[in-house]
This record gives C-alpha cells, structure tokens and sequence, in this order.
C-alpha cells in the first residue's frame, strides 16, 4: 500500500481543507500573523503509535520543520514525545486538530491490532489477522495502513482487487456452485477468488469448486476445527486458505486461532475504533 | 446543519466511488446484468438508528426504490428491518457495504449520544451533551449529525463558526487577557468567543473580559461546581455559558451533569465510536 | 480567517486553470520557452490595496520570485508599483490577468469598506460595518477577507456559522416567536442567534426571547433610534446587538451610525464592486 | 457558449455546497422537516434579467418545481415577479441567496451592458461592444454570458481560444513585427490573431503583418479615427477589425462609436458590476 | 468491473466538460435555443461495438432519449444504425464528439480483441488474452471494459489489486528469492502474487517459492514451451498460471498460444488502438 | 498551448493516483522503504520524442531527481537513453508505468505526425498538416501537444474556441446559408468561423457569405483541386483557408497536398495511435 508522498498529500491537504471551511477565525483573531512557534505532539496513554508518516507530509507540506521522534509500529508510552513541530504559529494551531484525528485514530487502529495479534501469537499457528471493509468512509487508506502498521492483513482495499462472493451474491446467483463456476469463468486471472459459507460441507464444496480463500461465517471455533480437519484430510490445506469471520472478538479469537484456521477477520479493528488520546502542546512561541 | 439531498448525495456518491475502485469485479462475475432483487437491511444489535435519511438519497441516486421502515432517531430492536431496497441487483450488492458502514457509525454514534443524555437527564439540571471536533476526517458532517439525531450538540462544525480560544493560543497569544481581548476586537459580531480555562479563577477572568463560553478544561466536579457558585455570585450564570471537557466519561458524567453546568462536550462520542451491527440481506432475487 | 498558504494556494491555482483551458496560445506562439522576465505590477488608480497575500502565494506557486513592495490594508497612490515579479515569462504572461482580477477585485471591495469605515467614524459612535452575503459565487473568501482588510467585519462566512432568522424563515416556522423558541431550542449553544424584524416592537420582543443579534431591516435611522432607546430602558443594549440593514448607502450611513446602532450591514461592498485599476508590466526581458 | 443542462448543473451544485458548509443551521432549526413552500423572486430595481436558464437549472436540480415568469434578456420593472418555485421549503431557504446572488450579477452585467448598447446605437455604426477578462474569478462562464445576453460579445473565454498579443508579449518577444510572425507562423489557423498597439502607425503596421484583429489601446477618439482613415486608404477596413480599448467609459463611448471602430471593450462590464436588486418572498408555506 | 450507472454518469459528465470548456460556440450560434432533433449513430467500418452502456448513460444524464440497436460486444456490419438519439438539438450536437470518441476507441479496442481471441481459439489451448497497464491516462476504465467486451481479460486494474514482481523490483530486491519471500510475507492473503522471469529456470523458482502467477518475459515459444512441460513434470501445471508477455503480436500469438501457456497478454490492445469509425448523423430536425 | 508547470503537475498527479488507487502492493511488499535508485528510460523502437516536459514535470513533482537526456521533438534511436531518474526506489516503481504510458502515446503521436509532414514537405505546397478532436478522451491536451511537437497544427482545443458549422449544424440550421449567417451575427468577433462543405460550389458559397475557413469533406484529390482554382479565380485564395479532411491517409495525403490545399486534417494521428515502445530501467539501487 505504497502511494508516493505527494499523492498522498493532496488527499490529506483536502481533509485539512474541508475542516477549515471559510478560514480559522480564532487563529487570525488571536495570534500575530508572523509568529512563529515549536509545538509537540504528546501521547497521553500508551498504544502503538501509526499515522506517524502522513503527520509528517501534512506538516511538511504546510511549511512546517517536523521532527519525528518514533516511527509507525513504535510502541510508545503515557506522556511521550511522537512529534515536534516548528514554523509559522497560526498554522501549526490551524493544522492540529486535523494532525491529531489522523494520528489517534491510525494509532487507536495499531494498538488495537497489535493487542490482538498477541493474543493470536499465543496459538502459535502462525494465523494472520485480518480488517475488513467496514472502515470509516473515505479513510479506507488510512485505516487499512493502520492495521498493517499494527501487524495484521489488510484484506480487500477497494471492490476491485478480489472476488469475494458472499452469501447475498449466492442467493442472486442461485447457488454456491453457480456462482463459483461463473466466477472462475468470468473473473480477470488476476484476482483471487473467495467464497463464504456457513457450513463446513459448503467449504468443501467452495474448495472442490477452486476457490482461492473460503470464508467460514460465523462458525463456532468448533465447526472451524471441523472444517481445518477436512480440509487437511483433502489436501486443500495450506492450498486454500480458511478464513474465520463473524462472531469472533478479542474474547474467543484464541480459541478461533487454535483451530490452525489461516486467517481471522475482525470487523471492529476499523469499525469500533478506540482513538489513542494524542495532543499538541506550543513549547514555545519563537 | 441542513444540506439539500442533492448536495448530499454528490457527497454520498463520491465516498461510493473510492470504495468501487475500477469497478465491483464481484458483481459483474457471478450476478447476471439485468438481475433485479430485494434486499432488507436488518439491525443485530439494538440502539438508535440513524443515517436512514443518507442511506435513502444514495440508495435512490443509484436508481433503487427505497422504502424506510424506520426514522433517523427511532428505537431500534435486534433483528428489526429497517431499510427495504428494491432494484438492479448488482447495484444493490456494490452499494451495500458504502450504505451499511454509514448506518453503522452514524447508528454507533447516536445510540451512544442518548445513552449519555438518558444519565444526562437523571440529573435534571438542562445540561446539554456536546460532540467535540474530534470527528473521522472527511465525515464530520455525518458525525455530527448522529450526535444531534441522538439529542446531542453539535458544537463548532469548522474552524470558521466560532472563536475558541484553547490554551495553544493563549500562550501563543501572551496570555489569556491579551487573546481575549484580540478576539473581542478582532472576530467578527456573529461568532461567539469561547475561551478555554484550567482553572476556576480564570473562568471568572474570561467571563469578565467579555466571553460567551468558558470552558472548564480537566476541572473536577467540586472544581466545576466551584465555577458555577462564583459565576451565580458574580451574576454571569445563563449569560456566559459553563462548559466542562475533558477527562469526563460515562462513568462520571452524572456527578459533572449535577454541578449545573451548562454543556459537557465528550469526545469519546465521534472518535472511539462502537459501530451498530446491521446487515443487509438479500429477500429475493426478482 | 486564516487559511494556511498551501490550502489557498490549491484555490488559486485551480482559479488560474479554468482561465488557462487547453494552453495559453498566444505566450507559447510568441515567447521563446526560456526567456525569462521581470513584471511589476502598477496601480493605476489610488485605494486600499488587498490580495497581496494571494496575488503573492499564486506567484510564488507557479515558481516565479516575488518582491511585494506594499502590504495589504496599505494606502497606494496612483502608478505605485505594489509588486515586482520575476521568473519565466510565459508563467508572467499567463498568469497576469488572473492575478490582476484577484487583486482589482479585492482592492476594489477594500477601498470602498475603508472609504465607509472612514465616514462611520466621524460617528464616534464604534459602529461596526460589516459585509454580507452577497458576494460573487465561489469567491466569498476572498470577498470576506477583502472587507476586513478594509476594516470591515465579515458577518456570516456560510450558512452554517450563525443562526441568521429572517423573514422568510418567520414566515415558513409561523411566527416569530415561534422561530426564535425553536432556534434557542434546536441550535447548537455554539452559534449566535441573530432575528430579523421590520419593526421597532419585534426589536424587542426578539432580544426578549433570547436573540443575540437583533437585524432591523429597511428601517429608517428614526426608527432604528427608537430602537436603541428601547433597547437602553430594556437594558439590551451591548449585551443584545443592534444591526442595521437595508436602504443604507454611502450618502445616509452617518445618520444611521449616529444612532449607535452595532452594527450597520451593507450589501453594496461586495454585490457591486468597482475594480481597483492595476496592470501588470514587464521591465525587461532577462 | 452553449452548456447542456446537466453539466451546468454540476457547476451550480458546487457554488451552492461552498455557500452551505456543513449545513444551513437556521433551515434545520426554524423550519419543520417536510413543509412545503412557495416563493416567488421579485425584482426590486428595474433592468434586463440574466441567469433565469441558471436559476431554473440550479431550482429544478434540488427539486423545486420552478417557472419563470421571464426569459433572459426580457426588460424587468420594479416589483416584477420573474420565478415561481415551490417544493421543500428548507431547500428553498438553503438555496435562496445563491440563487439571488447569481441573478443579481448576471442581471446586473446584462443591464449595463444594454445600456451601453443603446448608447453606441445611437451612433449607427455597427460597432460591437465586448466584454474582456476582467470577470470575477471562477465565474468567467456566468459573466460572459450575461454580456450576450445584454447584446454583447464574449470576446475570449480563455487563453486558449485566440491569440491576443499585447504590450507585454511584445516587449518579450522583442518587437511587434517579431511578435505577429511568430504567431504566424506557430499558432493554430483556427485561430484569430489579435495585436495592441499604442499608435496609428503601429495598427497599420500589424494589420500589414496579417493580423486578424487590432487592438487600438488607449487611443483618443481622434487617434481611432485616424486608425480607421489610415486603415480604409490601405484597404483592410472590413478585412481586419480594429477594436478599441482602454479609457472608454459610458461618459465617451459615443464618441468613440463614431469613428466606425469595429469593437469596443469595456473592463467595467464585468469588473464593475453594479448587482440588480432582487429578492426571494415566502408567498406561503403549503 | 461493475459500476452502478450514476456513479459513471460522473465520470461521463466530466470527460464531456472538459471538451466543452466554457461553451459550445457554435451550437449557440447556430441551431435555435429549443429545436430538438433526432440523430443516428453509424459504424462506417465493421467490427465489435463496445461503449453502448456508456454512450447510453451520458446520453440519457443529459436528457437525451436513446434507444440502443445493439448491445455491447455485437459485430456490428458497415453502416449499421446502433444508436438513435433524440432531444435538444444543442445538446445532440454538443456532446456528439464525446460520445463518438469513447464508442470509436472502446469498439476499436473490442474489435482488436475480438480478432486476436479468434486466433487464439484456433490453438485449442483455453489461452486467455489479457491486457496490461499500458492504457491511456485516465481512460483506464474504459480500456479495460472494452478488453473484457471483445472477449480479455482485464489483468490488473490499479497497482493495488495483484502483487505483480518485475524485474524493477527483483534488481531493487537483490533478488528473485528475496523478493517473492518478501511478498509472501508482506503482501496480503488477498492478492495474488505474480512473478516476471527471463529465462525458464526461474520460472521454477518462482513456482517453488509459492508464486501463483509467472510471467514469461520475452520468450520465445520454444523457451514457453519448456518452461510449460517443466511445469507439468514438476507439477506446477494448472496451480501456477504461466503467463507469456513481450515480443508477441497477432502474427505469432498463435505459437505462443499453442504452448498451452495459461494467458498471453499483449499491450498493443490498449496501446495502440485502431479507432472504429463512428459517426453521428442527425435525421430531421423535430 | 502553455500551461505553467505547476498547473500541468496538478493534471499527472490526479493521472497517476487514479493508477495507483489505494496504493502500489507489490513496491511496499518487495521494496525497504528508504532504498534510493537510479533508473534510465530507453526507447526500444525509434521515433520521435514527445512528453519530456510532462515526464520531468511528474518526476520532479514526486521529489525525483530528473535528467532529460533529450528535448521534445528530437528524433530518437532504438536503445537510446531519454531520461534518468534517481530518487526514492518505492516512488520510482509506482510512477514507472504512468510516465511511460505518457511518453509512449505522445511520442507515438509526434512520430506519425513527423512522418506525415515529411510526405508532405515533398508536396512544396506549404500545407498544414493538423489534427481533429477524435484524442483519447480526458486527455486531449497531450494528444494536441503531441502533434505539435511533431509538427502539426492542434486545431481546435475546444468546443468554445473557434465556430466549426458542420453538417449536422446544417441541417439543424436549415440551410448553409442560414448557418453561415447567423454564426456571422450571433458568435464572437474573436472567433474564426469554419464550414464543413461536401461540395467545391458550397466552398464557394461559404466563402462568400463569410467563412473564415472552409472544410471539404471527403472530397477527392481533383475535386479538392477544384475548389482550390475557384478560390483562386474568385480572389479567396490565401484569404478564406480551405481545409481538407475525410478520407485521407499517408497513403493519398501528398496527392491532397500537392492540390495547395492549405490544411489537411486527419484524425487518425490522435483516434488511432501506434505507442513508441520505451521501457524503464533501474541501473542500480544506490
């Protein structure tokens, strides 16, 4: 998920913009149009911090001198330093909010994943750890790169760069066998080709079928096993990837990851997100 | 905050967009093209729903009939339909997941905001509940709009609506009788100026030097309580208006709600949203 | 209204393209691909000068060196030379007359709001004269700011920074009391609530519901007199302001400022603008 | 400048979504969410009407059923009812003083330039009176075409669609006659070449060189005429135009017409516009 | 590659503005303000017609009534009517050339496609025929449709839908091995992970290292056929597609294709396109 | 056709990130994130370069380090080097295919155009070899500026930028006549007016109600001699420019030219372009 830093620029310019509206009336009410100002960026509880590499193209492309005291992925703890800013005074109040939301949202999302991943390790069955599209809208991007930084999979980024034939599209299509067999006829060789189910007999099947990737949805962790145990005694494992997705949260996902399953999806990685409190503090007017 | 459907739908229409990529590659393989189907979109998780309204001029941009069963707003119960789509079924399945990721967080958000307001209420003191600015960049618009559909205050929308002078700008500034003084003189007549204090004294400063909110940053409820006795003393109370922000949650609210304070703006209402569960299930292929 | 120079740069440049179109055909016809120049840019009548600023990030954007000899709000004689530009000269040529019409255009709104400004303060009477939001379309910002360089205030910057009630609103809510009940009711506490009325006695009634901003539109200075005495005895004043709208002009604004009503709005300052007259002018070839 | 209606459409939904902001606080505040409108747009000073096509595009786009009472061109008095709409009274309010802004520019362009019209009919000569680019930035489009509508010529919408070789191309490509065959030879043949020079010699010496149009800049009437004589004797009256340009006003236009000069251009069309009042009146909530 | 039509619609609109620029000028001109007509859409080559879908949304966006006489993906025979258009009549004329150039370029591509697919079916292999990347800027969509229509397979439809390993990549990796472990690693489950070789040994590699698609760069068909049967003695057949790419055309395609390699793809589809000729003819004025 | 390089920026960048989508998956994978490289573009087949400009505009705006080994329009061998870039390895590889994309149609482009005007030369006739609007769409100003740098006439930019009265315009209007005339009342004196006749007497005709140009169309090489004496005859000659278009090929064009017609068009340069083959190569990371 590489975007060069100018291109990205544009898309967080015109989040900053958006926010702004017709101009920030404190700022020019309030502070001398040519001062300047040092401002840092404070963590004010311990997470994992992501966003890092964006507040820095932000700031930068503002004209602003940004010193990045961690990288995207650091854990970091209460009260430390991410960030320090300098340059015109307006702007760094102008630009912070927008900075923060980007930073404590991306960096809520890395924790959140990295905690999680943890837990997964403990299975020790090598299980990645997907996020779904269920992302806040327009900021897909930056939320997918927030669960990559926190060491999980990114799964599909648009509708374009897998087929992913869920239950609704085999109820339109008439059945699972036609729709992958259309699938697998009609699709670009380029995109892989996943199939959810809700039984193991359908994962089978998908499989028999040649999916790529077979979906098991809202399996309990038993029927996983029973599908991982058929899958094995077919010699689809490893060759077919299971992924296990509905019904799992930090809870259970252990019980999930024990069942060898490939990958799991969280849904709430994205979608219930817990910002990672972060603010910007002026050290000193320059 | 009133914006005509098709200025929302532009809106709706390009956050589809980014999420379509090159086109649903989905749909196209396994749903004939001239398939048409009934979808209904079904709440899992009780709360209050909103963002039927948005749903509704998207759905019916695309060329789907829509048919709402519920208002933004409306009590919502586990397993309840609350949407009913009928149309083109490779546009219903493209569209889905844009339409349930904003019925999703605006729900998540307004079931929150009157949660909060019904403990808000226990302490029969009028106090409003405010969003903050702390929004998922790109969408504050919707954000805020869930808070207002859950019975909460929208507070500042941009950076333009509002003088809020937070304590960046005071030292900036030089100090919080200069930077109110500089808003006085400089803002214009149709913003209020809301000033940021940590502590009670000042708050009695900023009223006095003129400004139409104060907010009461990090204070305790005896500290809160301790500003609302000197404002009623010193006459201020009804005309400046009291907000408490910061380190306020669920938890404690009820004790700040009891101190008679005006507003209490939470940020934890638009930045670490726990999303309602709705799915969106197809009825019959037509 | 302070906006960072990268965001008004997107602005201008985007402004600057639409007048391009396909290529500029007569400076690729006519000047060597390498030539470079030196320009200034001349006023050719006397006023207040604005858009400097812009004029200066527009230049600076497309990679030509600017020198601006004069600052905005400053007071320039004819044939002053406000700015010297060098760099590429097919980027001067091109360029040229987007940056004269932003300049003309703002400088022209600015010389008429210090010309007003100027006969309101032989009121003594602080008077605030502020724009509307009759300003060219897609151009408010620079409308705006070019008021408060003037002196001027900027009033509502959108439709979303203030709750303005006016009569069509009175009309479609039922009454006015009935608007200004449901505006302090349904509004965020962070707007100022402003009422329009067409007499004296609604004057009155609106600060008692609880207006901030009273409008009194097309009243004759005798009427807005009575409402300032009324005001007094009410003991609103300062604390509800006065603002006067409608019929006033350059000839009759003193004696409305007499009156020691707030604010005076007038429409004219940027619905019929008269362009300040600047050229640009190349020195020489380089 | 003919646009299809729907591409319009586009241009005017972004003029409106800039006016809105995050959304208009009154409509939602003061106005119940289904009520239904009628309004009608009455013309406070007389003049000649522009932008109904535009208002009509912009009504019907948001749904209002709308009709104009006048067509574009059509002379308005006082008090004349020129559109009817009636639909969703918030998007009525929302939509209001864009709505208003655009006719009153447009109107106010058309008049003027009507005016103008009569004036130089007087002088029988055929002469055209043309707009130039001194329009509101972002706004070319509109501005231009309220001049056609008032009986003007557009003269270029870009500087992409003509040639125009001014002072400043030729002190940069080193002399008028280097300047004209350059363009010659370079530009496209569906191109007009248009030269300015500052004396009678000059306009021969161009008309010569092959230009298509010449620009007397700042000539006396008495140096037009000489223009015209000297151009009638070398045969290229009629062949090439001779537009005149720079200190023309309506005070002299006459004068000037006189001399049978092809074209004149008046700056103050456009950058001095003088806005027709008109305004929008809730004739009853339905 | 599905998307719903409002969403192209937008698309459309805007490769029609840009054509536009600030107006037709002759159809104003010219052709009365409310004249409508009905034309026809002629082939005046034979071939494959691609576009009608989009021609059919802009047309209708634009108020137009269409009626198709063919459908997407049909042979069309020399003077075939495929569309007929009625409506304004300005705008007929005004969008005629947008509207030719995407069915000329689409159908031409289509046609392309069409012709190479019959070859291909002369090898009996099940070789599919993909396009590649090499597309006109910004028309990627369409080029790609028009692809699929004449019987492709689209390939990749950004830089995020497939893990495509280059010899860039591998020189900038270190090496092959170190580049495929490195995707398998990073990249996601989602997406397969295609690896470009120049010679057949590292075709193998690839395979061992888990690629799922290899791309045969520059090979002869001799060197395809090798790498084909040391694929089947290693039993990489049918599980990792091969891929042949470079140096191949319509006249050798057949050698290649008769390898059995999995798909052949052939920038020159998108590259170098053949226009259909279309024209548009208006029947009778209404 | 000059635009300033920052305004070209704007265009490749939105060109590349429709390219890139959500971001480059294979240069985040494969890539470490600070390698630096240095890499060469080569023609692999020879021609005529175009497209230099806008590939260091792009290199440059993503913060690469750029030499242009070449300048537009020079004639390059097979294997010679264009341009080399050195910078970040990940932004080289994601902008790769979008500056090559560019290069090979602009390039393939001002060959053909070359070529063209070389079989032409040999007609001594002076003929102006030009283009039509049939480019890709989106995309026209590098089609034009391609067949400039080769040599060729862009011809219109625009819909708005010359009147272009074809048959459907005719029979739309009523008559040529009728066309003619009220494109001479009704469009700007800044624009030249062409007719598209299909037979030499209506060439005369046009020319004598006014055109400035005349198109013949589909015309044969004696029927296009045949206008050119009757122009000759009639004194039009050298005045009223005749342009042939429809029907023409390298094949027949020096037979059109050599008729000393003044302009042949031929949309084929644009609507049917054969791309020059160049490649990008990484000479060593650094």
């Amino acid at each position: 998920m590489f975007i060069p830093h100018k291109v990205l620029e544009e898309k967080l310019l015109s989040l900053l913009a958006e926010d702004i509206g017709q101009g920030d009336v404190t700022a020019s009410a309030v502070i001398p149009s040519r001062l300047r100002a040092e401002a840092e960026a404070v963590v004010r509880t311990p997470g994992v911090i992501a966003g890092i590499e964006e507040a820095t193209i932000l700031a930068e492309a503002l004209g602003l001198k940004v010193t990045a005291e961690v990288s995207d992925g650091d854990d970091v703890k209460k009260e430390q330093v991410i960030l320090r800013l300098s340059g015109d005074a307006r702007t760094v109040v102008t630009m912070e909010r927008t900075m923060l939301n980007l930073l404590s949202r991306m960096s809520g999302i890395a924790t959140a994943t990295r905690k999680t991943m943890q837990i997964l390790k403990k299975a020790r069955s090598g299980t990645r750890l997907a996020a779904t599209r269920k992302t806040a809208l327009g900021f897909l991007y930056f939320d997918k790169k927030a669960v990559v930084i926190g060491g999980g999979d990114s799964h599909r980024l648009h509708l374009d760069d897998m087929v992913l034939i869920k239950d609704n599209h085999i109820v339109l299509a008439g059945s699972l066998e036609t729709a992958v067999k259309k699938a697998k006829r009609n699709a670009s060789f380029s995109k892989k080709i996943e199939v959810e189910v809700t039984k193991p007999a359908d994962a089978l099947k998908a499989a028999e079928l040649g999916a790529d990737v077979v979906m098991l949805d809202n399996f309990s962790p038993a029927q996983v096993r029973t599908a991982v145990t058929w899958f094995t005694k077919a010699g689809f494992l490893g060759k077919v990837l299971l992924e296990a997705s509905g019904g799992i949260s930090v809870e259970n996902i252990l019980e999930y990851a024990s069942t060898g399953v490939d990958v799991i999806s969280l849904g709430e990685l994205t979608h219930s997100v817990k910002a990672l409190d972060i603010s910007l503090e002026i050290v000193k007017p320059l």
